[in-house]
């Protein structure tokens, strides 16, 4: 399948550059770097860099430009998964299959490891941005992603998704949790793409609704998958969310319902796509497939 | 004494700025807004923001120009104390004579926290840079205080004196500390308060100066406090770091000497501030102040 040859030639390209960004002096610090390093590379599947340089393809070519942000994406995105792991938040021993990072490098070293990715994507971004002749479309751009992983966003999502452990929560309060806790950081990456590109106002609307249409469809199968995944494909024990009695879309609303719910979501994403001819058969191709993944 | 007024007025202008940015909406994530504003308005000294201000006013006279910068250097100092409070790190109780955030708001919401005022730092600055007509040189400050916070700065520090507990560790180790931990983020304000003043680069360069030798005398301070200094005025119990067996100035290289070093540094930062004549008094007297400060 074409699609997947452009979704591994992306993959490519932003473990080339993540590879780069990691390829430091070792210093007195080298614990630091190795813990980050160890949560970074450790098998992602790069969809939130992915989106950013297939957003930013339907509107220009120059791939350079945007590759620092889809990287800067992916630390932020890494840094959550290190502190969210915690034994203070969810306290999980495995993800994607090996120990987590805590569990290897202790706790007070994933800690600062999380600190350490946050705020070099930051670093990153902004010494790209310093080298721009102009810098506006850069900076509005990190400063989308700092509201989008902020406590208006992702971490306010992370931090009700924390209380509402061991509780009922209603459909309102799951939402808020699903909005900002993960479809935040799908919505970002399609967003900046447009942005760098210096796609139009409207090319920019369209490519935020995408994302979070899609983040919201990649978390309900999130919740579906904790119920009828299977335990070796996840990498985590199957029905761990509900062990730690963590509200789910299906326990609110129903296993059909959610299975419907994110099917009426992929038909809204591919409305919006199709205005973009082929040249957005990848974003329909990964949309598609990121809801029909079974881990 | 007129420069402990101007002391107060920046303090003043400080904290309004604060207020404002902290000044949000009730949302589903507002025990993380509590949780930060516990932190922020928890009685800090303002020394890194006053020093920001205080540079700037060296070199011009619109202060709101460098506030947001200031602030967000705050929030930044603000969230490491609430991670090095933890107990995976230094696990304090008590913080400028109060209870440490995670005492207050338990661990996971401490860590979200402190997550939140190094993000909301990064939101501030962008927001103000967007804005600004001739972004560069904000855009430059804002690089500079994420390369200081940073894995080869404070973070990075902060792992170095993580790693150096209950062990007996070197001059060189410890002064990479000294210098990471503490002189980074003291160095931070005074360089971008005359980048963003516009200064020259002589004199963006002797800020920096000025910052590195006051950020390692008010480091050595520090650790000459905990073993002389009063319980009651430091708000924490004395000989805290020897029962957590830190490795401190005094330790390596004895008081007498590092008395000495605290005033060596203090000369040599007064041989430069003296150049800018009496425009450089109120900076004079806060790095006596810090160096002379028994809490």
């Amino acid at each position: 399948m074409e699609w997947k040859n452009q979704f591994e030639d992306y993959i490519n390209i932003v473990n080339g550059k993540l590879e780069q960004y990691f390829n430091m002096p070792i210093d007195k610090n080298n614990s630091l770097i190795e813990a980050m390093k160890y949560s970074i590379f450790a098998g992602g599947k790069r969809i939130r860099p992915v989106l950013a340089l297939a957003s930013y393809q339907l509107f220009a070519n120059n791939l350079e430009e945007v590759l620092p942000y889809a990287c800067a994406l992916e630390m932020i995105h890494t840094y959550s998964l290190i502190h969210d792991d915690l034994p203070a938040m969810d306290n999980d021993d495995y993800r994607r299959g090996k120990p987590t990072n805590h569990k290897v490098h202790g706790e007070g070293i994933a800690i600062l490891a999380g600190d350490g990715l946050l705020n070099y994507s930051f670093e990153v971004m902004l010494a790209d941005a310093l080298n721009r002749e102009n810098p506006k479309p850069f900076i509005h751009s990190i400063n989308e992603i700092s509201k989008a992983a902020g406590i208006h966003g992702m971490i306010g999502g992370q931090t009700v998704d924390l209380q509402s452990e061991g509780k009922v929560i209603d459909a309102d309060t799951l939402d808020y949790i699903h909005k900002n806790k993960t479809a935040a950081l799908i919505t970002a990456p399609l967003k900046i793409g447009a942005i760098i590109a210096k796609a139009s106002e409207e090319d920019i609307e369209n490519m935020e609704y995408v994302g979070k249409q899609l983040g919201l469809a990649f978390q309900i199968k999130d919740d579906i998958l904790d119920i009828i995944g299977d335990q070796e494909k996840l990498g985590k024990p199957v029905g761990s969310d509900e062990d730690n009695k963590k509200s789910t879309y299906p326990a609110i609303h129903g296993l059909d319902f959610s299975i419907n719910r994110v099917q009426e979501l992929t038909n809204s994403i591919y409305d919006i796509l199709s205005k973009y001819n082929e040249k957005s058969y990848f974003l329909q191709n990964l949309s598609q497939y990121l809801v029909d993944r079974e881990s």
